[in-house]
């Protein structure tokens, strides 16, 4: 019964073997080898145009270098307050884009076109010490579970654009996202405009397999310097293609996100029934957030559960836990079991 | 006959499959799992006592970090001119670490406590715009595939300290220099003087398998918010710890790195024997630098060997390299195999 | 009837006229001269006890060197959620200080003690990912142009101090605070717990003198450095310390802000007395926070009065404005006269 | 006999009476006066066309601002050996450009296109670890006080220009340059091909004015907010304009610098007809280097005469100072008087 995070989780066999099969061979290193070029084909295909695609290390990379990308001196990335971006990275955006991140508030976990907006009109050419927007940023999955829909994404993208923002979306749990819409990844990301995307590999089923794609790849042009000055630019970059080329591959990405959406819907439905519990946000693909009492969480927990609390920021003015309970966040993965879903529910009811 | 470098490379089959095995179950993220606690002691026992350890993702990521972890403002960092971390890092130290960093001469690639001493008559707090000194870099091996034996390092680590600044060491073939030098770890590193490591395990025969040593454990409390804020905390670090883990174990590194040593020095001595071909630097463990015909050397490529032309740097006042002459790198790897040396030295006679 | 902000006036006679004194004769560049020596001197006394002084050039420099000098990597800085630090200074701090600034609700523009400890909760090594707290700042003025008495600094440091952070206090309108609430410099800074303040001399009467006071000079010691590399020591460095020393001579600096704060309270009674507009926030010092009818601000305006419109945050839960109203900032400066100040009144009435 | 540097002196008294005639009544602040706007039209005049001009603190910040202008990821400066920014700003343009700053050979001080083509050989997208260049960066006067002329600069601009990289002047001593070289400052500047100018007035006059000049607007947008987040946006911003207005106008600027020149020319007249000393390099504008025994440096010092000594790079490979002689570097001012001159030759002779 771990719910802790899908970064708890290993790889699938898929992956495993992909990894083992590419260990040997000598290849051009830095990303100059035919299994990069096949695994940008891959992306290619799945975002149905040609897009620019750079590994590495991490999502916090990925997204604080994305944003860099669109660096402007006295820059301000707008986004959820609650966005990873905000206090998760380590102040990573700030540093690496010398920006400022201001989170500005949205129920449900969801950035709104009004509060973008709201939070532009602040800035002018006159009031320079403001600095400057630099970026919209929306997570998909948001930091509480919900997906943005297509109508979401662009409404926003709108907003952006229209104040010659770019849009960012911080993809960690993209793949979850785009199984759970059932939306295809193009129409969720350029189609409705996005502009770069942090496509996350890792929570999925791979072992580091982060990608920042560019889906106008005329604006990538500093991304390579950007990414070696970082230190994210791998020497054998191959071992990140192998994980992705597994992964793209025969849709192995989709169905690994299919399981682990189908384990958390299974956990939101156990806690509907359940007389103890009740969800804090409509879950939209892997995870749920559930408000339980203290009690029942410490017997879960005596009984082997793993999972953590949550801060309740960011979910909207009207949601209320009691003084007994607490918020909780069960996350599932493809290694997510039935069984351990079973058994989850059965203690709960 | 591929000697372009050791990152072209792939991995060795026992880390494959030390990497394969470990790709099940649910274990902590962000190193909070038990096999990244062993791959700590293992540590602790390649440098015979308790030291600090921390993966990142790449070489470039290793020395900007372990820089940054001595930063000062108007820091200036002291090392050889041809140093990777002076121009091929593209700009990552001075980036990571807010520093400014100073090339110095030296023969065979190799810093001397003479240069040092002379670099730092400049700095005083009463020039406060010449910046101050931050710290010693040395590489090992150097750029040119020398060695700087215990006493080499133990002299500069003599030249650092008495100015107050930690020594830093790349690396990112320390292995290879290890098994070069036949000395242990420890004789060569703390012993010596150092004081934080960039330690290699890429181009011995791992995936991506970087690590930042602080041998004073208590001067590492940063760097986990250095590493965080830079994107370089691995969520699924075991990946690291697995690779690691075999690499480290029974004294495979060593094995791997005395293969790639022996295969230089069999082409080391082919130039030798060489009517056309001398040696540039005495090599001291997996990179040989030769100097030979243009002609010959384009009779080789056509032949189908795959080596790098290199800058005449940093050699030596008395080198000199004829006009029909070019200085070229040989580097040889674990996957190196016999038979690419033999045809070589064979075509090279 | 101007009252955009105090600096847009110029200097007073006395600052003028020692700037003038002091254009001839060669002394050393970069503060190494007598008249730089004085000031430190008179600084000094303004405190009672030894701090180290550094110039800058301005108000948004001081601040971010200031809390630069205490950067930790993945820093935070807490301070109150209008603190010209948060989104006055165009990322300066950020930039700066490597770090990212959080701003924390309180009433009248003021900082809580439990504000901060609430804050304090969310970071732990464990979650390396927050980032880690760095320093507390406060604003004194506050920039609803209320003061903290020593009892509230001293709350205020001790949080902060609890926690290991340094208490950073940007004093852009410090003297007015200090001749407001009728304290000592000495009482209201160090003695209350203040670590290190940013000094303004412009707003009070000069053309640019500012400075970075640290309580402890020990503190201070890579100081120098952080400047230079910032581009703010002056050459020149007289032309700063030929303001300080006329202003901070014979008691000038605190007549002058008597001056600005005598108009501001006849301003404020003059509010108090009107039927069309009433106070958002008692002033302390130079500020007045009026709300008044949108009608009559532009009647104002129409008859030559020069007044911002300001943002209604930080005010506090119960204030609001009606939809008819403004909320506007009243600023006075030594060079206010009571002749403009009688009109507005006249015409407010 | 006070010969230290031009930034030992004060201002003089047309720039003194300008600053003291602007220290009364309110303008907007930030550069919003109608003075600032005068002396826009000031600089307008003296570089015959539209310019835009922002004031700075320092020189240093002007260098490090107009390089930020420019900035790329991974980006590299390419300047002389010798160069104010290669250490003597504490890592400031590093800092604010988050670039490299690379030295390059030149006689006398001096960059040549050649140097440069030759750097630029390294740079290749391909080879993303060296970064990529930048920006080209010349001092106008030399650090050892040699001037560039007119076709020495477009031949540089030239190369830099091929490489589409903009060429910067530091212009701490550029109205020395100017008066020394009998040229009209837009010869020397944007008809030669410089993109963009640190203008420096305070070694010639000022108490504190500098200015980042871009010769083509469009360049300058993201400036307000570079400058802002460094800073260095002064608030009372007019003060930097009174100094300007006087020291610009009536030609009053090149009049102090030709006062400056000659004295240095007497200087170095007098160290051509002394049997005892020689002119490291033939002087172009206010400072003379020369060579002078140890002993008589010693014999001048003590009776009075202030001077540094310097380092002897970057004057060329047949340069040679003796054992018993030092390199020292006499600079003259706008406040140099005759008396000081004629007894420092007098005493050399």
């Amino acid at each position: 019964m771990n719910f802790a995070s899908d970064n708890w989780a290993g790889v699938s066999d898929r992956v495993r073997d992909g990894l083992a099969a590419a260990g040997s061979g000598m290849v051009p290193a830095y990303g100059g080898d035919e299994l990069t070029r096949a695994v940008e084909a891959q992306f290619n295909e799945v975002f149905e145009g040609e897009v620019a695609v750079f590994f590495v290390a991490t999502g916090t990379a990925a997204n604080a270098l994305a944003l860099a990308a669109f660096a402007k001196p006295g820059g301000v990335v707008l986004c959820h307050e609650g966005a990873h971006i905000v206090d998760d990275e380590a102040g990573a955006p700030e540093f690496q884009a010398g920006c400022r991140v201001q989170g500005l508030p949205g129920a449900n976990g969801k950035l709104t076109p009004a509060a973008i907006e709201k939070a532009l009109q602040r800035f002018s050419p006159a009031a320079v010490y403001h600095g400057q927007p630099m970026a919209v940023s929306i997570s998909q999955l948001t930091e509480l579970g919900t997906a943005y829909k297509p109508e979401d994404v662009a409404a926003i993208a709108e907003a952006a654009h229209a104040a010659g923002l770019p849009l960012h979306m911080d993809g960690a749990r993209f793949v979850a996202a785009v199984a759970g819409l059932g939306v295809s990844a193009a129409d969720i990301t350029w189609r409705a405009g996005v502009d770069v995307l942090s496509f996350g590999g890792t929570k999925g089923g791979c072992w580091a397999a982060e990608a920042v794609v560019f889906f106008d790849p005329a604006r990538a042009a500093e991304f390579p310097y950007l990414r070696k000055r970082a230190g994210h630019l791998f020497s054998k970059s191959r071992f990140v293609a192998a994980q992705f080329a597994a992964y793209l591959g025969d849709g192995h990405w989709l169905e690994l996100a299919g399981t682990a959406n189908a384990r958390a819907q299974h956990l939101a439905d156990g806690v509907r029934h359940s007389r103890h519990a009740w969800l804090a946000v409509p879950p939209d693909a892997n995870e749920v957030f559930a408000v339980i009492p203290k009690e029942r969480a410490a017997a879960l927990r005596a009984l082997g559960a793993v999972f953590h609390d949550w801060p309740q920021t960011g979910i909207g003015a009207d949601f209320h836990a009691g003084e007994d309970e607490v918020l909780v966040r069960l996350v599932t993965s493809f290694a997510t079991t039935e069984e351990e879903v079973v058994r989850f529910v059965e203690l709960l009811r």
